[in-house]
């Protein structure tokens, strides 16, 4: 009997029974080894949902997942039974606006694991076993461990943000939020060749993983509120900066430190905010939104394979399926937890 | 004996005597013949500043002008005696990190006429004659008038906005906000190819102005406040949105309106507005600041010499300078004007 | 009984009866009534193609055309019977890599209307009625003629090489060949805004009709050689080059006379052509290629149906498809004809 | 008495004896210690010059050097006596257009050291000591061996053509031409994320200099002519390709493998060079000129300073000034040097 990790409501996390269909043409059946927990799914878990998007029926959780085919469907060429393969949660229709733009991320008709945005719910990838198409499974070579793999996800996020802002070459970076996409994108933008790269965040434990990972320089803004001020002299320090936190107050303060023309990139989700307009008009700043990812996975699968980018550092738990509120607990606490990952089937 | 137009506090505005010295090495003297009423000249007067841009000595106000050369310095060889000329206002220093970068409109050393950014102030160009840098002299053709010469300035504002904006062939645009600035860039998008160019304002004579220089569409959103709400299906109907109310209430409702990965560009000036951040990230939104001009100049005097840009519809008023507290009370009434100019020395 | 234009070999070009069949599912019949005369159309009846694509079976010629809707297929909702419509000739497959990334004109299986490219050939449109999808009919107004509708094809390639150009505002374009694209291009650069528009060509009569839509001075280069040489003093005069005359010996001759880091826009097709490679490389000249069109044609039908671009002073010779071998004698007359368009079902 | 290395005329190199002025306002006195002999130099050496440019008097070489300031002049703030510094060889006018627009490295008045460009030549700094303006002068940490500091220049080459290509995350690279700037492209584009570094060279020996420094996959076009044959498949492979050969046949066969779409971005100066053109333009591919440098010196000696590019291992040789003319004849010898120095003063 195969198992999943269902959400039915706030604080109501289940592990149920599920069926596992074969896979049809063009599809494979993958069995799950490692699937990380997201904020997303700790909002499901803690409240229900975020913003407008809100559970209207029992939802299986997860969308950061690795594991190895064990059946392959008709016509299916790119995988074989046994490859060891990061998962993309991502289907874009093809045939939208935005697909024929080349704006896939945009899909207006996207199906995404384990997400409530549309309904019925799109069912998510904590579970032994599931069919995806072939097209979504990446394979990874042996030497690379699934949970590393299983971060190809969030790794994407983080490629998509970065590759968007342009060469860093010579760049002053900032980063504003060091949990998990923060981190990675620290990663991220020292892999693309950040001359500097200065994180903010108000957990010490965050920001300790922060310098382990590339951080040039750490500010924690809980204990030195100020401690950003120095930097928007002669109309501001870094050229970039990502936006990593989703704290409003955060974002306000960016204008200010960025340099004129400079760029803010916006990747954590967050609610309404203030925003000096004029001095994002007299500095000619640019604030830029960047959303999930496309190509990028392929991208991030490749570099976690070789360990050009090694988050290993941000691995700070795994727990096996049958443990799941024990993990989401855990998960949610940010003075020990970075990244938690389910373990499915005995592997890893 | 020469005058000039001076704010001395807020509604205490003076015609006082002023001196003209001999024009240096690689200067003009220029008799003004017209010069336009900016937003910011009726906040000096109105308010005695905006922001944190306050007045802190007597100031010759005035930055939309165009005149005639009558005496050249040594070593001009681009003007002569007898030329007319539209007069940039702005003066970089050539020399700081964004002078070298090429964003010569960010100088952290700008002289802009009658600004009080900087103390002393830098004294503007209302007044008979004054002497300024060959440079910011550029000639205009004898078959253009004088008055649509002093619109070289905001149309610049407006084409820098556009230029930024990149091809505009094929898109969809809305501006908000049709004062002189919004009109402009109207124009400007229109020269620029835009397919369609929707606007809204409050004011319904804003809103007939904008017809008249080639808006498709015109949107009281004070007689019906959900004018915008249609197009906000399918992520968004504008590619383009050009902010030019400054208001920060409409800047809000941009990102529903503007397709993802669409682009606002902000021209008005405007206090904390809130954005709602998820949405930029989710929808990838671009906002830029654009602000005032540099090459832009000389293409705006360029296309009014040559009446490519038509601004006779924007040119509400004119008044001979002695009579400078009218024509800034009539200026700061938008139900009955637009741009409003003085005259110099009996000329337009 | 229905006929077409049908080439068999170099020189042999025939009125051929063909069969129509009905439409499927999101198709329509369209009869046609106008179909320009292209230049690959010419390659095939001249030499029976073009580098190294050949007719290796008979082929309906023609991708030029406008007619009305007679029969939809079931689920067609975007096009009626009675519409008259411009047909967009390339379909690309929407699943290889290029179409994914969203450059669908560089699709890996495309099939484009009367083209050799591929084997057995994609059939053309020069016939009485053929079956399209009906996403390839675009609609056109009332007002328009069908005879200016034909040309939305062409001008969407000149559309696709001045928008790739990015902002024309301010900048001074030359165009080289004034051919139909070379026209096409003067007008869609005049309609993004361009500051000023030189052309070259070796033909005095297509240079007459270069001034009659748009270009500011016209250089005849056969009569004078050196009439681009005084372009090349301070590094170059010219901000972007659009080269669609497709002859080595003009390319080479332009990184002289384009400023250090202009754009060379090449849209002609021509065969091997030496580049001054170290001119190239000093000067920071960026070369692009420019193929074809995508979301361009929905612009141009837009553009010909209000006439925000006329194109009627390149009509110059309409012809009965019975007639079509005299429409392409015609047609590849230089000094005499610019588009010369082939009329079916006496319609026009 | 201090003393330089000047070329009289081709082979007929020299150690003269020169004098050395005192600092003025805003100028350091510089004693060499090392200077880097490039393509440029051994150009002068063999032939005399390049191209249109030939030397026409005696005039020092070189312009890839560090040394130590010994004296500063009035109003010096940035660097001082006892400083380590990198030589920035290049002095742009700061007035002229391209400089205004921030495209100094394309300066209409540009003053390079040890270039015959202009007339009076400018003086190189092969030599005991020189003056140069403060703001050439780029500090470098104690940590970095001024042999590693005199490669700042051509770095500097290399990193302004990689920032030029935007963001080399995910993206597959070929460089062709493995002299020192091919191998220091491969470094920067390494250093910039790029996912894949294909090289080709004819000299086994730079192909293992290549492999030393980040190539993924070295092509050896000598002994195997057809070793990019499969990467034209699909319309081909690479997404970038860095030009660093200068060999005309090499780049006309770039067009057919790199993807539709495309980068090649030239750095290698070269003769005629033949292009297909109808590829450049059905796989709309952009061919970008790469010239020198302006803010990426900054960037490659920061770079340098903290090692985070490695270039030991392009260095082969280091002779004392005096023995200039052996230093010159091993530079010229590519099967046993990749970049050679000259030693002043003792220093290294």
């Amino acid at each position: 009997m195969m198992h999943a990790v269902v959400i039915h409501a706030p604080r109501d996390l289940r592990i149920d029974p599920v069926d596992v269909a074969d896979p049809g043409r063009g599809e494979v059946r993958v069995r799950l080894a490692v699937g990380g927990i997201c904020g997303s799914d700790l909002h499901y878990y803690q409240d229900g949902g975020f913003g407008t998007v809100r559970i209207k029926q029992p939802m299986i959780l997860g969308h950061e997942v690795a594991g190895t085919v064990v059946v392959v469907g008709p016509e299916v060429t790119t995988v074989a039974v046994g490859d060891r393969v990061a998962i993309n949660p991502s289907k874009p229709c093809g045939r939208c606006r935005y697909c024929i733009a080349g704006q896939r991320q945009q899909c207006l008709d996207m199906r995404f694991f384990g997400s409530a945005q549309r309904f019925p719910h799109v069912q998510g990838a904590f579970r032994d076993e599931m069919v995806i198409d072939a097209a979504q499974a990446v394979r990874v070579g042996p030497g690379t461990s699934l949970q590393e793999a299983a971060c190809a996800e969030p790794l994407s996020v983080a490629l998509h943000a970065v590759t968007r802002a342009g060469s860093l070459i010579g760049k002053r970076v900032l980063v504003t939020g060091t949990g998990t996409i923060g981190c990675l994108t620290i990663l991220a933008a020292r892999h693309a060749g950040a001359a500097e790269v200065v994180v903010t965040d108000i957990s010490g434990a965050a920001l300790a993983t922060a310098r382990k990972v590339g951080a040039s320089r750490t500010l924690n803004v809980a204990t030195d509120p100020q401690a950003l001020a120095d930097f928007s002299a002669d109309k501001g320090y870094f050229d970039v900066a990502f936006e990593c936190s989703g704290n409003g107050h955060v974002v306000s303060g960016l204008p200010a430190v960025v340099r004129a023309g400079g760029l803010v990139m916006l990747v954590g989700l967050g609610n309404d905010t203030p925003l000096p307009l004029s001095l994002l008009v007299t500095k000619e700043i640019a604030l830029h939104g960047s959303n999930r990812f496309d190509a990028e996975f392929a991208w991030a699968t490749e570099l976690l394979a070789r360990r050009a980018v090694d988050v290993r550092p941000l691995l700070t738990g795994a727990f096996p399926m049958e443990r799941a509120v024990k993990a989401f607990d855990v998960a949610a606490d940010r003075s020990r937890s970075m990244k938690v990952q389910l373990i499915f089937n005995g592997q890893a």
